[in-house]
């Protein structure tokens, strides 16, 4: 039954028999079988064959052992239907090559249509729940307003965030009008993927830490809010936000029946600063799958510790698995957390 | 008379006239004066030529009057005398040739002579001090030992410190090695630069805000404290570290007279984690002094009436003055600063 998924259980602050686990980008680099399909088929491509996407999203789920598998997409994809011209460079990151400068490019983006427009996804979504039913759940996703939007304006990844804030300083009613564009893209978005069959959505909000805490105050918390309030109800939304220590309870007002956290703040911290009404997610460095399986044993040990036997913690990274992690290392993370986490083994 | 400089005032938490500014990278690209000398002069060779430090040292304290000249430097100075291979490439970040590996590589790691390795420091410092004498006094610098630590390592900047953390998870008693080796070389380079004449130092921890607390405080806090206890006694020490909400109270912890905060963390609230018995620095968002005026000065009254009037603020941005920012936003910044917090003047 679906209410027996360790996973769906801990998103809402449910017992569980032991803690449950999955990994951020678990359908990666890292993977040799990922490898070899990314070596003959381009990212863009394997996004939209939802054959391939399905098959990588299975990837980690059998070779891993997570408690949840999550679709195999990209946090850029519904931009495309708005008039975005996105490409994924060979090695490098995603580039915009029509990025948004002004009031009138943002007049001219599109609504989608997600059953047209990202109909791929949604078809990956159906064939995933074929293959994992009544073993796992399947987690959908899509990028947060904030990280969007920033895409959006700087054409890719941004070292100082100046073109995104300049427009937030100095035409705030043209930055509002930008995010109610997106706040409305990602609620049809994720609402589509629910649909089709996503028992649980995750809202990465990848690059708001960029942000102080009062300008998310106004200029992000009201539009992630306004997405998660429009969401399907009964399904649990997971609201990440890497690098967030200054933010966690602004995060927790925007809304998330599991708040997720990166690795720099201490969980149980971060757990008592958010409280305890909420499930959290994290929050292990991914660079420590580098690290001798003692040691990730070591920092699993202190992470479970820490959240003192409370239901509702989901372990994860605190950040996407490295590409470059040993497949091995996350296998054993996977193990030790239920090894350890076991409500009748020992500890 | 120095005890009279309002910026040396209050780094002791003493009352002053009006609140003190000055920017991180006052003395950049941003200013045409600099770039004109840029234009015909390598970076490493600009800093190694006391007469042209000097000169770009005093630029801003014409243009912007702020409160404070900071030697112009480079925060990997150092690093040459102790056999580290460095390089600016044009255009881009420091690259170092020769990155440490492994504890072999760490025993090669020589000791410095700053009065040699690092004369031209030394020098530009003499010749700041009597140009500046009775006007503003003059700080000194120096990389912390864990951003010093990850340039060697990594080899330049970095996304994700896996090198660098590797190192601390894997051998930790050479990562100590390491750390021990750089607290000896910012100790003798620092009372070196106080000697020449420097009148307050800043420790700049720039990437530190990559490590979790915990890691922070087994790997990282023991050093940088070794360094400002054995600093010269009556010197004021601001302590900054980017991005490091997650990190004030262990910054403190580990020492300084005044602790620099970034753009992220409301600046009340960061001044109550680390308590008032220290000053603090900080914190508009560079990207501000892009914006208009209007809103510059709407930040600045923000910043400043967040401290209640309390002694002890310096003002300064969260980071270092960005490239292209409009020079007379800085100009009107520094202005707005000292109208707006004037003891008898109206706010």
């Amino acid at each position: 039954m679906e209410q027996d998924y360790p996973f769906l259980r801990a998103c809402f602050g449910k017992e569980t028999n032991y803690t449950p686990v999955w990994l951020m980008r678990q359908a990666g680099r890292y993977m040799e079988e990922y490898r070899k399909i990314r070596s003959r088929v381009k990212f863009l491509t394997m996004c939209k064959t939802p054959d391939l996407a399905a098959e990588v999203t299975m990837q980690p789920v059998e070779k891993l052992g997570v408690d949840a598998a999550i679709i195999f997409a990209d946090i850029l994809l519904p931009l495309e239907g708005m008039g975005i011209d996105l490409e994924f460079a060979p090695g490098g990151g995603p580039v915009i090559h029509n990025p948004i400068k002004n009031r009138s490019d943002i007049l001219k983006l599109r609504t989608i249509e997600p059953r047209e427009d990202l109909s791929f996804v949604l078809e990956a979504i159906k064939i995933v729940r074929q293959e994992i039913e009544g073993k796992i759940p399947l987690i959908g996703f899509s990028g947060a307003p904030f990280t969007l939007a920033s895409y959006i304006i700087e054409g890719g990844h941004s070292r100082n965030y100046i073109d995104t804030k300049s427009l937030i300083y100095q035409d705030p009613s043209s930055w509002h009008q930008l995010m109610e564009a997106l706040d409305q893209v990602i609620i049809d978005y994720l609402n589509s993927q629910i649909e089709a069959g996503a028992q649980a959505v995750q809202l990465f909000d990848s690059w708001v830490g960029c942000l102080s805490s009062k300008d998310y105050e106004e200029f992000v918390l009201p539009h992630s809010r306004a997405v998660i309030k429009q969401l399907k109800k009964g399904i649990p939304v997971i609201h990440f936000a890497l690098n967030s220590a200054h933010l966690l309870e602004l995060i927790k007002k925007a809304g998330g029946d599991v708040i997720g956290v990166d690795w720099r703040i201490n969980l149980a911290d971060a757990w008592q600063r958010i409280g305890y009404d909420v499930s959290i997610q994290g929050n292990l460095d991914p660079v420590l799958l580098f690290a001798p399986p003692e040691k990730i044993e070591l920092e699993v040990k202190a992470i479970l510790k820490s959240t003192e036997g409370r239901a509702g913690h989901i372990f994860n990274l605190g950040h996407g698995i490295l590409p470059k992690t040993p497949v091995e290392n996350a296998i054993a993370l996977i193990e030790t957390v239920h090894r350890l986490s076991q409500k009748d083994g020992q500890n």
